[in-house]
Parts: structure tokens; C-alpha cells; sequence
């Protein structure tokens, strides 16, 4: 049975709503004000001049407790989070195949409200079909060869993509290989693999401590007991790397020992990968803030046996472990997890073993390095980071096989290409 | 359509079933003989006599793939697992209510194969109620009084289960709230959560790279492209901490902000939490390696105004915050995920807001001081790490709120209490 309330409470309850007629709550003890602050909050009633009224007092209490809860000026979200327009996305989209008629239709209902930017492998001979009824335009070798001009830069298979990044305009992009269909959620809904890349870079990321529920920005969700205030505002999240169902994003090696393995297991979740942890960033489902990465997500690994099905490229995992240390070095945060696509299979993983297993021996020396790999003060935008990576990589795995620097060589002269295409189309 | 089977193809698989007639491999070419041994393996047809073959050739490529896979000469099972028996693990109740009826009644399936050690909270005055059926042992005040004897450490309230892990002769140790249930999964089939946190400890973790898709070595789970090949044998998990659906363990000011916010996200995931992230362990649900880590699982830190509900304590978050540091030490992994119990309410949050928030705030320096905590290489033991991070913790955090110069001096005296009560029993 509850007790019955007392009069105190009783008091305060009813100054919630009276509030506008105060305009001094400086005599009132710390605990009263403390509990009329959580009270004015849970009523929906804290607007800008109440909370003035509750800072006016200046009791240490009542403030931190603004501040641990990270109430700004701007009461309306007090979340701080960010809202992206579909006209700020560009959905690249790397066309390994001629015909995307199923791929597209396949994922009509969410493409339909976005501008796509296709561009086709300059190996394909075939010309690309596009079912009608796409905000769309479509890049070819011509294209590629009159933007970017004289350029070592490789943008064959896979690597293709990346073109389509350094043309778009836009502030998002979102990446999809062509394999790839809308899955289904544990309820057997479509998700709307879109909305929720947008809403992983809308929502802060925190790098620097664990929450134990996930993405506390999530609706549902918050920082568990423990999670200390003062890192609950998190960092922008510049990069959202999504999963896969069906046919995971594993190597051959794997997928060649156990043929029939598939990834049926969707797990609703997203989370921050803490900073100072690596990962393999994957290529196939990923969407990220251009403005900021851009010149950090770019085609420069490149084996000498690299092929048309994923497990035979290492180019996103190379990038992707530069694009992390990137973000850890500038501050911003990267999320993996939701949204899944459904992917298809393709290709013959023992066939590819033979090609891949180059990449394979390539990973055991590339970790320790990005491990160790700090960046100086002066690399405050992606490029300089990227610029002064490569000099590292240079230097330190030049030597340990040719692949690296010539992946050195790539970043340098991606990062001129970006700096030039952007201020011709400026 | 898929194209007729080469003849090399066909003579491979032939060779399959009629390799223990063979005695020498070498004259094979490498690409016949890594063909030949994945299909061997696929075929399930690895023997430790076959598997002596392939490493007589001598092949570098056969070699790398036998080493990178984690083929070890123990046959069965390939996966470094270990098993763990049920006389094994102690479960670890503390009693904070009288009444164990519903609390026990609720777990009894999962329970019932376990032997308990039930720890009465030395301030409860009433006669406990445990119903019949169990395998247990249920220490009191008295018992505490004459097992440990003199001493500052308290055992009051949560840290009375600390006492259970003192007494414990088990390797294992799993220990949940008397406030919890077992808990449904998406497909409403209640968990075993004894089963979950077991198959936790007993595979490996891996803190030194994330792998995208969780915990690899659960069923139907495994290494993502671009996972070091030298890094998936991971390390030894010693702690497991699980999660809560319903009631989550929320601090007292989000609880008290969002009165109506529960849990009903269950998320079918565990994953490794990476080396020297923090994160905030609850002590709600968590099971551990006693032997490896007891000695860093300890009731140090206590509220001024600790009470009987979860978000009045830190206790736990303290250990937590102490363990994760150790086990980054020793090179020991950490999960969390699944499982999750089912959690009860209790308690009024606006009510406890004024007792906890001391607790709010003394993160805040908490944090910082243990990102920058590293222990000397002469500390190889939990024991040793605990000493020495006493010490650093009187050194840096003593003058700055009195409650960390008392948390120092428990965990100093709970590894001479540890020492004592362990050569005692043994």
C-alpha cells in the first residue's frame, strides 16, 4: 500500500504548474528545488524561462543536475540530436552487373524518395538495366575518365563506388552493393535499411565508455547505472556500418570450410565502436557523413588476384581501418550493427580462396600497424589525416610488401583528386 | 547451370575417402593439395593421422591455412572450447527480502542441477523462507562474524553476496538479484540463464579487434572478412555480465525522468567488450571465473547513503570499473549480452535521487582515472593487481572525496581476507 503523499509533496506538486508566476526560487531549500526541477520536467513544463529560473538560483545541486542531464538553452529536442533532409542523401550505388532491374525494384519503395548515383564498373561491357520511375544518374568509364582525369587511382569492380563519392554533392551518402535486398526483422517486417543508417548518423555516438544496452539514442533505450554524465552527449557519428543476412560478409577461407553456414540470426541492435578499437569495416552496407570522411573513404588497397564477389577484395577493409582511425583521431563515432540487408549469393568461395588468400596474409601484418598508428596535432580534417597516414604507411609497410605502397600512393593521389573535382563542381 | 566437375575435381574427391592409404602427400602441387585438404575437412574426414600428413608435406600454403584456422592437434572439438561441469558453479544469491519463495520457485528449472549459496543481508532481522528442493547452504550474520572475523570490510545490504564469493570453493561463480526472474526471448521461450552465462565463460573471447557480427563463437556466428586470422583464437572469457528486460538498471535520475521507461528490447547478442573500454558492470546478473578473478570482485565502495534498491549502490560499478582494468591486465575477456533476467520493480526513484546522486557525481571522477590506469608487469595475479591498484587509487583519488581512500583499504583487506579464508578451507 502507498502512503498517503505529504504535505510538502503535495506543495510542490502544486507550484509545478504555477511556475510562469514565480521569478525567484533562490529561498526554496536545495531539496525542494531539486525535486520541483525533476517534477517541472517529468509535466512537460520546463521552457526556457523556467529553466532560467531554476539557473537563476545558482544552487550547485540543481545545476549539475542540468548539466548531467544535458538540458540546453534550446529546450526542443533536449536530445541532441540532428535532422537530415532526403535531398541531403545520395545513395551511391557501384553496378558490378548489367541488369539492376530486380536489385532497384527490389528496393523501390526506399530508393524512390532519394537521388541515386550509379556508376558502372568500367570493366562491364554490357549497357546497364535500369527499370523507369529512379531519381537517378548513371556514370560510366567515359565519365570517370573526363572528371577525374590522368590519375593512377584504380575505379574497376568494386572499386567503382568510390567515383560515385567523390562526384556526389551531398552531405550523406548511403552505400549499397548490388547484391543486396531489404530484410526482414525478427517480426518479419521489411526494415527500411535508409531510415536507419540516417538515424544512426542523427543520434551521437559514444566512443568513449561502454553502454551496456546498446545505442542509448535508441527510442526505448538510455545509459544504464554507472555511465558517467559527462560522456552521455557523445560525439557526431560519421560513419554507420550495417550487417547482413543470408550470406554473411564472411572471407573464403570461412565461408569455404562451411558452405552452408548463413547468417539467420538478425540482431536488433546498433552500438558504438569504442574509440582505439578496430574492426573490419565492410563495403556492402554502409552510409556516412561525406562532408566530414569523404576524403578518407577511398579505393587503395588493391590485390593482385582482386575479383567481382566480395570475398575477393580487401578494399574496404583497408579503408575502413584508416577511416576508424580517422574518426578517433578527429573525435567522431562509428556505429555497426542495424540496418541488415539480405544478400544473395554469389561466386564460389573455394574457387576464390586461391585469390584471397593474399589478402588473408596482408590482414596479420596491417593490424599491429594501425594498432600503433597515431596522428599528429596538426591532422585536423580528413585529408591531412589521410595524407599523413600514408607517409606512415610508407615508411613502416613500404618495405613488408609492394601492395602497401602503392595503397600509400592511392591515398595521396585520392586526396588530390577529391580537393580537385571539388572545387570544379563548386 | 552449373558446369560439368573437371577431372582433377572428381580425382580430388576420390583421393578424400582413400587418404589413409596414403603415406606421403608432398608430390602433390599446392594448389591440388589446400583443394585436397579443404574438402578433407568439409568431409569431415580430418584425423589426427590425416592432418600429420598434411603438415609432413611441408607446404607453406597448407601450413598457413592449418595455423589460421586454429587446427590444433587435438581433433575434437576444433573450436577451443572447454567444458564446464555443474559441481563446478556455485550460484551466489544475497538475500536482501525474508521471503525466497516466488525467488526461487521462478528459477527452480534452471536452479535445481546448481548448488546455491544463499547470503543472508546481515541487517535483515527475519527468519528467511526458502522452499524445499534445492541444494544449498545459507550463511548468516553469525557465520560471517566467525568466517572472516575482525575486519572493516561491510557486508551489509548487496555486498553481502561478496561474502559467497569468499566462500566459494567453485571454479565458477554465477550470481543473480533477488529481484529477478527468468526472462523470455523473442520467440516468448523462457532462457537458461545458467546455460547462457556457462556457454559464455566457456568460449573464447576476443577484446583485440570487434567482430561485426558479436560473439563469434556462437552457434551459427563466426569471423567477419577482414578478421586477423592471429587474433580469432582469442583469450579465456572470465566474466560474463548479463542484462535485464523490464526493469533495466537505470541510474535514479533517468529512472526518475522517464518513470514509465522499461526494457523490453531483448537483444539476442553477447560480444566481447574491447580491450581498455570501461563499461559499467552491473552485479544484477553476472557470472564469473572464481579462480582467476575472485580476488578483483569485491564490496569497496560504499555510499554514504547506500541502500536497498540497485540504483543506490555503486558498489558493483566500482568493482566493475577495477575488474574490467584487471582482466585487460591479465589478458582475460569480458562479455556482455545475453542473458538477460527479467526484473521486478522495487523502489521509488525520485525517492533514492537524493541518496544516489553523490554517487552520480563521484563518477565523473572515477572515469578519468581509470582510463589512465595501467598496472606494472609485476602484477600477474588479480590479487596483485588489486594491491597495487589500491595503492594508485589512495595516491590519486584519496584527497579528492574520503569514500575512494576507504574503497582503497577494503580491496586491500578483502585480498588478506580472500588469502585467509582460502588457506583456511583448503
Amino acid at each position: 500500500m502507498r502512503n498517503p503523499p505529504s504535505l510538502l509533496s503535495l506543495a510542490i506538486d502544486s507550484a509545478v504548474p504555477n511556475l510562469p508566476n514565480f521569478d525567484d526560487l533562490s529561498p526554496l531549500p536545495d531539496h525542494v528545488l531539486v525535486d520541483l526541477f525533476l517534477r517541472t520536467l517529468r509535466a512537460g513544463k520546463l521552457t526556457e524561462k523556467i529553466l532560467n529560473l531554476f539557473v537563476a538560483t545558482g544552487k550547485e545541486e540543481v545545476l549539475t543536475l542540468i548539466r548531467s542531464l544535458n538540458i540546453r538553452r534550446v529546450i526542443t529536442p533536449v536530445l541532441p540530436t540532428t535532422t537530415i533532409k532526403d535531398n541531403e542523401v545520395d545513395i551511391v550505388i557501384g553496378a558490378l552487373r548489367s541488369d539492376l532491374t530486380s536489385f532497384l525494384n527490389g528496393w523501390r519503395s526506399v530508393f524512390s524518395q532519394f537521388h541515386l548515383i550509379i556508376v558502372k564498373d568500367p570493366d562491364l561491357k554490357e549497357e546497364l538495366k535500369i527499370p523507369d520511375g529512379f531519381n537517378l544518374t548513371v556514370y560510366t568509364k567515359t565519365d570517370i575518365d573526363q572528371i577525374v582525369g590522368s590519375t593512377a587511382l584504380s575505379f574497376s569492380g568494386y572499386s567503382c563506388r568510390y567515383f560515385g563519392f567523390l562526384v556526389s554533392k551531398r552531405k550523406y551518402i548511403i552505400s549499397i552493393d548490388d547484391d543486396c535486398f531489404p530484410a526482414k526483422d525478427n517480426k518479419g517486417i521489411f526494415v527500411d535499411a535508409m531510415a536507419q543508417h540516417i538515424e544512426n548518423l542523427t543520434t551521437p555516438a559514444t566512443p568513449f565508455f561502454f553502454n551496456t544496452l546498446y545505442d542509448p539514442y535508441r527510442e526505448g533505450a538510455d545509459f544504464v547505472r554507472g555511465y558517467p554524465f559527462s560522456l552521455r552527449n557523445g560525439v557526431d557519428c560519421a560513419l554507420s556500418c550495417g550487417l547482413w543476412l543470408n550470406l554473411a560478409d564472411l572471407d573464403a577461407p570461412t565461408q569455404a570450410l562451411k558452405p552452408g553456414l548463413r547468417n539467420n540470426h538478425y540482431v536488433d541492435a546498433v552500438l558504438t565502436v569504442p574509440r582505439t578499437t578496430l574492426m573490419p569495416v565492410s563495403g556492402i552496407n554502409i552510409a556516412f557523413d561525406r562532408e566530414a570522411l569523404g576524403p578518407a573513404l577511398f579505393p587503395a588497397l588493391k590485390l593482385a588476384g582482386e575479383g567481382k564477389v566480395r570475398w575477393e577484395t580487401m578494399e574496404d577493409i583497408w579503408c575502413g581501418m584508416c577511416v576508424k582511425v580517422v574518426c578517433d583521431h578527429l573525435g567522431l563515432g562509428v556505429k555497426s550493427g542495424i540496418p541488415y540487408v539480405w544478400r544473395k549469393d554469389r561466386g564460389n568461395a573455394v574457387e576464390s580462396l586461391k585469390k584471397e588468400w593474399e589478402g588473408v596474409k596482408l590482414m596479420e601484418e596491417i593490424v599491429p600497424f594501425f594498432q600503433s598508428l597515431s596522428l599528429s596535432r596538426t591532422a585536423a580534417t580528413a585529408e591531412e589525416c589521410v595524407v599523413e597516414m600514408a607517409t606512415t604507411v610508407k615508411q613502416h609497410l613500404g618495405t613488408a610488401h609492394p601492395v602497401f605502397g602503392r595503397a600509400a600512393d592511392s591515398m595521396v593521389e585520392w586526396v588530390r583528386v577529391w580537393k580537385a573535382v571539388g572545387s570544379k563542381s563548386s
